[in-house]
């Protein structure tokens, strides 16, 4: 046992503290604002994965603009484009497939911890952290296995929580098929595997937002993929992340489910969240100034599930209301609907939980870090900034009566 | 199945491509040479929790010198110190070691699952990110729960290693005790006790080294600490991350082997090594350009464990003979003995694998992380950079013929 010199108990023994000894009103200095600017506009590696031109509102993966290239490719093709900077042709396409299924089969001690995880009422999000975990115990999983494996590992975990037996791949299916087979037991409409396909493609990648960067730091120290994935997993999941499409769709269930003028509920319901400084979510985005180029690609995807439900009109109906409202009493500010809002209503008309959005988002996303990871292995520098030291300096010890 | 304009096969289609179009003799631009430093000098947050003084060979956690506080302290004093900006006083030391040891045992599942890893010859250190995914799914792990978990999972899994059945922890002991208790199945000589604690303290904070910021970066996001701490484990498993200190002992147990005159073979190996152009693992830092200040910290406790054995002299040897030989083939480079060279010869003397040299190292390097942690959750900002984007633009689809 130690103690310090003086007696008192905050913040600590002789020397000076210089930690929360500057008074809220006084500016930071540069150094402090700099320090707390969470890297925003410091470029911190070379990609040529996607460019963000978010004052523009344009998005390119791989150098195709995203509304071109999302509706229009395979997943597996939009994957071998961000590892190989090009599209694959047919047999490239087939061949890169075929290995992905090859990898999609989860071995028994992985669903064990499944059901184990699905027993303990797990996050889904948390059980393919585990997963991928799972997965590097029995060797450093390669890119095919997490893009077969992932998916398996997400189906897998929600037939669990419902109480039923995991589906066993099928090696011809396709991403977005195999895997809502794998979740459902049999296959889904054409339309809704394209639907999914375009979704992933369409938030596959996204410049180095936390996770990404998240996986090239992780990589940057010359550890494994697996490490990186299960790094990444671990900051999408938190919701300052973005991309987390549930709470955009709960506004809109719940208004829809009061029944009435949905409009003016809506209307209502702004107001009432904006003089609460809430932010309406779904609706504005961090980058993107004009708007977000992905928000029509899955506007019309989400169409294309939607086409016969009343949920697709009165989506539109609440749209228009809350950019309506918005705009009303915020003129200053350029508000647009973000992805979220289009993502929750495709997700929700793949009859997906909303448990399995951030999830789902993963199984996407993931073949952009992969990416990365093998951007920044090639490149091959160790990502070690520096912190600004705010705390006490010079305090002394001195040995205890005892 | 689409196919891009041209048949080029690579790097890809119409539009123009700038990825590696630079040959290699051209100097990289300001933007890019940024973007490919690492963050090297960039501040990435602020801190008071450790002082890293490059330049002139000290180091300060929570406001001490290491090498009057490592040597003194408990680990659960130093922790409480990372986390609360004081020392404890005797009470609150003993409150805050039973709270964590209240936490240091493994549910059944999660010894299942060890045991599983053990029989597929896992890595200790995946072992471990499996072991902390594992608490994460039984609900999010507390701070306690990771300091009293973490080191039962690496003595459970060193056990079930070598076919022998987990210790249950004995809550009257603190944290090194208990660990090598746990580890052996019987309590450990009070000065190896003494010297794991402090080579804990040495070791428990460093700045932003790549796994801490890997836990900041994760926190930023607001995702919770074991996803913080999974990451963490993921980067410092990197081998370009440091403190890994087994190559440091390697060279020095087969120069002895070999027997005759040590600081002769020492002197010819490291004058084969640096013709070769390669590194002197034990020798020489990336921060420290004087000495680092926990080598000494660390030499006097590897030799209060090394009292009687002639590695301790054999050491001094080899280290001398190292460092004359590097001097004299370098002479412009300040080079000193690292810190990697005596955690080698102390976990050596604790009877450690080099296998678990990472993983006990993270043991200590845990309260670092969920100190940081707690800085960034209280800050709050999402740490998201930029990315100079270096690949293909305006690249055109066309539909394929089929």
């Amino acid at each position: 046992m130690v103690t310090t010199t003086t007696s008192r108990p905050f913040p600590g023994a002789s020397g000076t503290s210089s930690a929360g000894a500057t008074p809220a009103h006084v500016p930071p200095t540069a150094q402090q604002a700099a320090a707390r600017s969470g890297l925003a506009g410091v470029l911190a590696a070379e990609t040529r994965l996607s460019q963000v031109q978010g004052d523009i509102g344009r998005l390119s993966i791989g150098g195709y603009a995203v509304e071109d290239l999302a509706p229009a490719a395979s997943f597996t093709a939009v994957a071998f484009l961000l590892l190989y900077d090009r599209l694959p042709d047919a047999a490239e396409e087939q061949r890169f497939a075929a290995e992905i299924a090859q990898h999609r089969t989860l071995d028994p001690s992985t669903l064990a911890l499944l059901a184990q995880a699905a027993r303990a009422n797990a996050a889904p999000i948390d059980a393919l952290r585990l997963g991928v975990a799972s997965l590097s115990v029995f060797g450093a999983p390669s890119r095919e296995r997490l893009l077969g494996a992932l998916p398996s590992l997400v189906a897998a975990f929600a037939r669990l929580c419902a109480g039923r037996q995991p589906v066993a791949p099928d090696p011809s299916l396709g991403a977005a098929a195999s895997f809502l087979y794998q979740l459902r037991g049999e296959r889904a409409e054409a339309r809704a595997e394209r639907a999914l396909e375009t979704y992933w493609n369409t938030v596959v990648d996204h410049g180095l937002n936390a996770s990404t960067f998240t996986a090239r730091v992780i990589a940057s120290t010359g550890s494994d993929l697996g490490s990186s994935i299960e790094g990444a997993l671990g900051a999408l999941k938190g919701p300052l992340h973005g991309g987390a499409p549930g709470p955009a769709l709960t506004a809109l269930l719940a208004l829809r489910r009061e029944g009435g003028d949905l409009a003016a509920r809506t209307r209502s319901w702004v107001e009432a969240e904006v003089a609460a400084g809430r932010r309406i979510m779904g609706f504005g985005h961090r980058v993107y100034r004009v708007r977000d180029p992905r928000a029509d690609v899955l506007r019309a995807a989400a169409a294309s599930l939607l086409t016969g439900s009343d949920l697709l009109a009165s989506a539109e109906e609440h749209e228009a209301a809350v950019l309506e409202t918005l705009r009303r009493l915020k003129p200053e500010r350029e508000i647009a609907t973000n992805v979220e809002f289009y993502t929750a209503l495709l997700l929700h008309g793949l009859e997906l939980e909303p448990a399995l959005f951030t999830p789902v988002f993963a199984l996407g996303r993931v073949a952009g870090w992969i990416a990365h990871v093998a951007e920044q292995s090639a490149h091959g520098r160790l990502i070690r900034p520096d912190a600004l030291y705010v705390g006490a300096t010079g305090r002394a010890l001195r040995a205890a009566a005892q």
